[in-house]
Parts: C-alpha cells; structure tokens; sequence
C-alpha cells in the first residue's frame, strides 16, 4: 500500500481527521438557557469563585492542547506551523481513540522562543495539560522548561514521550538477555530531544527525582562521542557530557559501541553496518528509531549478532511507537488533577508499559501500539505517581 | 424553570458541553499509518508547497476559535478567561448544531491589548476563522481591527452578530408600521460593542463598504446624547459622534427620543418608563436588549403605545438572538474562503435574516431562534457576498 497517496486520498475525504461535537442537546429553548444564556451564568460565576470548579464544569479537566511551530515536522524538518497541522490532527485523534483525552491542536504563526512561550501561557486557561510536538531541539528544551510554572502539565512529546517507551523496551529486552539494567552499557545515538530525554532518565543526577540506575551510559552526535572537554558544545551538550561522560571519554560512534551492550539510534537512516553491531557485546539490544529507515536493517542487525531489535516502524517486530505513552500520560495527569509532570509519572509510564508487554520474548518487547489497554494501565501508574507526589490540584 | 441551577448541575453531569472527535477510522495498522505517520508527511509536504491546500486536507476550513479575555461576560462583567469558558463552549456547540461549523473555545489569560493580538495572531494558522467574544469596549474595536490582517476572517461577534440581527429585526419592523428605513429616527441607548456596530452600519459614511440609508440616528449613553462638541469623549465616542450627529444636537436620552420611530436599547434593564415611550411616534418600535430585565418590559411598552417590541429573552416574542448570525455568518465566510468579514457580507446577513422571518408580524419581525433553516440562507447570502467582494482565497 503506498501510505502517502492514500493517506492525502483519505485527508481529502475527510478534510481533516478532528472535528468538535456538542455534549448538550441543545433541542428546545430550555436546552438553550440550559447550556447558553440565561444559565450558562451560573457555572462561570462558579468558576470566577473558585477557578478548579473550571475541571469539573467545563471540557478542561479533560482536554488538551496540541502545539507545533512545525520547526521539526516528523523526519521532514521545518515545515512551518501551518503544513504540521496533520500531525497535530493525527495526534489528537489519537488522544481521543486511546486515551479518551479530548484535544486539540493548535499550530502557531511564529518560531521564536519567547513568542511561543508567550502563547502558549496566554491560552493556557482553555485545556488541562499541554502536549508539546515537533518543535526543534535545542529551542524545545527551554520552551518546556519555561512552562512548567503554568499549573498544568506541559511535555514535549518528542523528548519524554519517545524516551519512555524506548526505555520500557529496554527494560524488558535485559529481561531477555540477562544483563540488568545496573549493569548495562548504553550508546544513544542522537543528541536531539529523544536522545536528551533519554539521557536525562537513565543518569540526570541534578534533578529532584530519580533516574534509572545503568551501568554506563555515552551519548553521540555526529561527531561523536559527547565528553565533558569535546570543544563547541551547547549548554544543551555540555550538561549531557556531564550526566553522561564524567571519565571524559572521547572518540568517534563505533568507539563508543565497542563492548556496549545496547545501542538507542535517534539518529539517521543506514548509519550503522553489521561491523558496528559485530564489536558490541554479544547478544545486543539494537532499538533504531530512524524513519522510515532505521539506523540499521533488522535483518542485518540479527545476522551480525544482534538479539533483540526494535524499530519505530509497524512492518518489523518491536515496533516503538509513542501511542503507547502519551494518550495514558496525559489521561493519568487529568485525573490526578497533577500541575505538572514529575520524573516520578514518567517512570511510572516506562514501568506501565514494561508490564504490559507481558512476559517478553525477543520479538514482543512491547505491547502492541493498537492495544487499548495500555492506556489505561499508564494512566492508573501515572495518576498515582502524580498522587503521591503531591503536585495536584 | 430554574435555569441557573439547573444548567450548573447538567454542565456537572457532562463536564463541559463540547467534545473533540475522530473522523478518522484507526483500527488497524493501515489506519494510523494513514492517519499518523509514515502518510501523514504527505499532506504536510502538500501544505508547505501550498498552503490553501489546508483548506482541504486539515479541518481549517471548517474551523472557528472562539476567543475570550473574559473582561465582559455576559452580563456579568470582568470575570477573567478561565470563568467565560462556560460561555465559549456554549458558542462552540452552537457553532457546531446550527451552522455546521467545528468550533474551539480559546480563553486567555491575559486581558492586555497587545498581548491579546499577539496570542490570536500566534495561533491563527490553525483556524479558518475567528470569533472574538465577550471582550470589553472600547478595547474590542482596537483588538478587532488589529487583526482584520490575518488572511482569515475575524469578527467581534458582540459587535457584529448583535448588530446584525438587531437590524434584520428593524427593517422587518419598518414594513408593518410603514415607515421605511430612510425616513426612520432611531435612537441606540448604549455606546458600548453593540452599540458602536449598530450606529457604524446604519450611519458610518467613512468606510469603504455602504450602509443602510437611515433618515437619523441618535446614540447615547449614560451621559445623553453623543455629540461632537461633548466633553471628554474617547475616540471611539467622537467616532460615533461624527457617524450619527454631524448637527450637534445635546440633550439627554428622553431628548433623543422624543418623537423617534425606533428605539435600540443596548444598555441597561429598567431605564425607560411609559412616558419616554409616549414621547416617541405614534407605533415606535421597541428593541430593548438589556438582559435579563429589559431597558422597559414589554407589556409596559405595549400600554404605552409601542407597536413592535423585541427583546433578549426567549420568554417574550421577538427574541433577538445572536445565533441567528453567527453560526450562518462564519459557515458562508468559510464556504467562500474569505479572507476577512466586509460590511457586503454583514448586510446580506441582515437580508437574509430579515427575509427568513417571511411575511412580518408584530408578534413576528424575526424568525425563531430555532429555526436551522436560518443559518444555511445566511450562509448562502454571506458566500455570495464575500464572492462578489473577491475578498477570497
């Protein structure tokens, strides 16, 4: 099937995959002063009266915002706000299909920092959480951070959403391979937001929450491998050699992956040969995200010893897909009322769905991306993780 | 009935009133690979190479945002963005069951100026219009007009849509008791959003579009009658001034009604009493908005001498609703892909408004509230129109 000419065909069709319905019936004069004026007065000066009745007296307390420059549109780059606006639709379908999350995207005229920031805090009131999507890093990393003071979560789906489900993956192939998470090497290779997330959970040591604790962790970019003393690194970078490289090690990506026991791509198509898989150590755990082409093929990833590959496609085994993560990290954060996302919640995510993949074989590391339950089960992690942190409503 | 009560309760029982819905299937692989990605890049390339495709393959063209600082809540006052949301989601459903048009509510948590045209103009990329709602005078006229840039339409449906049916309602007034639109002397009580918009279609010589030739108008507020020499007036105020009363005449509210045709009362209930309706001509004509009280209840008018009277409420004949605009107003500006509402557009709205109520009675100058027919012959007028404008994508 070629996806993109039916996927425009079907686009057309439909002009669009969302649309907004009423909840009210709205059939005769009293359903009118029910749901407009006269009445509607009552639950606004309820709410101008105590602002939280706003989660149980309007759609806030379920929906959220889906918001893009469309800096960094899937694997096609800086489209502009506009052209990512299927995305965002695609998304919040999806929200709605396997979260019961109502939301609705909101894709912007501008691509400057403060501007969005801007935004997105002046149309905070409206929704319940903020999903962050396709804004290019390093620019996503200080407009998350600069909004997190909003009263309601606000994620960059590309960084934890992608992170939580490449991390539930690896947890249940050490369960496989035998090596545990303590004592793990890892190579993530990308720098951008999923590999930064990645990072930040597995070795973040100057956060209030905790990370998982692995073995070793070393973090490339294009040029290798990122340590403390390497020259021209961003704040972004240089914090990443710190969690990362305290030894300082240096070299290219295949130094890196001599001896590693898992290899994260993040990264680019065909970038890794069946050489760079041979001088890991045996029986390795190969998750490569690249779209549509993964950093290695699978078949050549097994054939040169890998034991357990996953990709972010839905035609190979394993597939590594965010569905599994955002629809349920968004519903638990609703109905824990939480202010925001804790490193807690996310953990409770990766572990959720961890377990929901059931005992895991080489070939089934993670719960099929059209299994509706996963939702739910996050959402019931997440909703007491955000519980027990306190940072609720 | 208890309305107010009442509708607390149903906006509990279904926290909130409108909903986000797939209009996708996504129940298989194939569905979210055309849904979501790899197809989706498609119709986003689309969009980059030319953005009026979104217009087809997103729901913009069939999208409103209605926008709300919350500074003039029905009539309520300044509760703030978060506490007007009851009242846009309304509008949303209404937009939705009347005009066919998918609306979302946007409510702000900024009530300044400028800050309120950054955030419309930050967002509107991913609507094919906007309604500006429940936003304080004078500061709607600036932030209105601020945004008439946008490329899509934009409309402060205080303004406009009350306008608009306030003036279907009195040229179907004029044809029972005779006298026609260009021998009438209306006075509007009210120099507030809906006031402005009625005295600037009837009068407003400066614009670029026509207006409705109307023998004389007079608009007070709470001070009397508008006049070029008065004191202290802002610019808006010497606007309307300069509009409706180039002779200069002074007096107070009685003075201008003293043998007047028409009175528009857009003000505040239980201003007028027998005797100012005894003052005015034979069979005046009374549209007394104010709600809930009117400027003067209707049996009062009647026993004063009043022919026509109308009011806000559903309780009396001759409800002048805003529904019957707004959701026609915005499905035929989508449906002709304007690019901004002009005054041709807001007089075929009056036209097919007033023509919609058929022959006029006293006890009938609009058609009901009700009637979904209404919106779809606005819609077909408000097209026609803004193609004759060639103001059109």
């Amino acid at each position: 099937m070629d996806y993109f000419e039916a996927s425009l065909k079907r686009h057309r069709e439909t002009r669009g995959k969302i649309e907004v319905r009423s909840r009210m019936r709205l059939d005769s004069v009293d359903d009118l002063s029910l749901a407009y004026t006269p009445g509607v007065a009552r639950p606004c000066e309820e709410i101008a009266n105590n602002p939280a009745a706003a989660w149980d007296l309007t759609w806030k307390g379920r929906t959220v915002a889906v918001v893009s420059d469309g800096s960094a549109v899937l694997g096609l780059g800086n489209l502009g706000g506009l052209a990512s606006l299927p995305v965002m639709e695609g998304k919040a379908a999806l929200f709605r299909e396997f979260g019961g999350v109502d939301a609705v995207p909101v894709v912007l005229a501008t691509q400057d920092e403060d501007e969005i920031i801007q935004a997105v805090r002046a149309i905070a009131p409206t929704f319940g959480g903020i999903n962050l999507e396709d804004i290019s890093a390093p620019r996503c990393f200080r407009i998350e951070a600069a909004l997190q003071d909003l009263g309601i979560p606000v994620l960059h789906d590309d960084q934890h959403g992608t992170a939580i489900v490449l991390l539930a993956a690896l947890m249940n192939a050490t369960r496989i391979t035998g090596v545990s998470m303590s004592n793990l090497s890892v190579v993530i290779n990308g720098a951008g937001a999923a590999g930064h997330a990645i990072a930040r959970m597995l070795c973040c040591q100057d956060e209030d929450d905790r990370c998982i604790p692995v073995g070793k962790v070393r973090i490339c970019d294009s040029k290798g491998i990122i340590a403390p003393s390497r020259a021209g690194l961003d704040e972004y970078k240089q914090r990443l050699a710190r969690w990362t490289n305290p030894e300082d090690e240096q070299g290219d990506l295949r130094a890196a992956l001599r001896g590693a026991h898992a290899f994260i791509g993040v990264s680019k198509g065909n970038l890794l040969t069946g050489d760079d898989i041979r001088c890991m150590a045996k029986d390795s755990i190969v998750l490569a995200m690249a779209n549509p082409t993964p950093e290695i093929m699978p078949a050549e990833a097994e054939a040169a010893g890998a034991r357990i590959i996953g990709t972010g496609r839905s035609d190979f085994p394993n597939q590594v897909n965010n569905v599994l993560a955002f629809p349920g990290l968004f519903r638990g954060a609703l109905a824990a009322r939480a202010v925001k996302f804790t490193t807690a919640m996310k953990f409770a995510a990766v572990e959720a769905i961890a377990a929901a993949a059931g005992e895991p074989s080489p070939k089934r590391i993670l719960p099929a991306a059209f299994d509706r339950s996963v939702a739910v089960s996050v959402a019931d992690r997440v909703a007491e993780a955000a519980r027990q942190s306190g940072a609720c409503l």
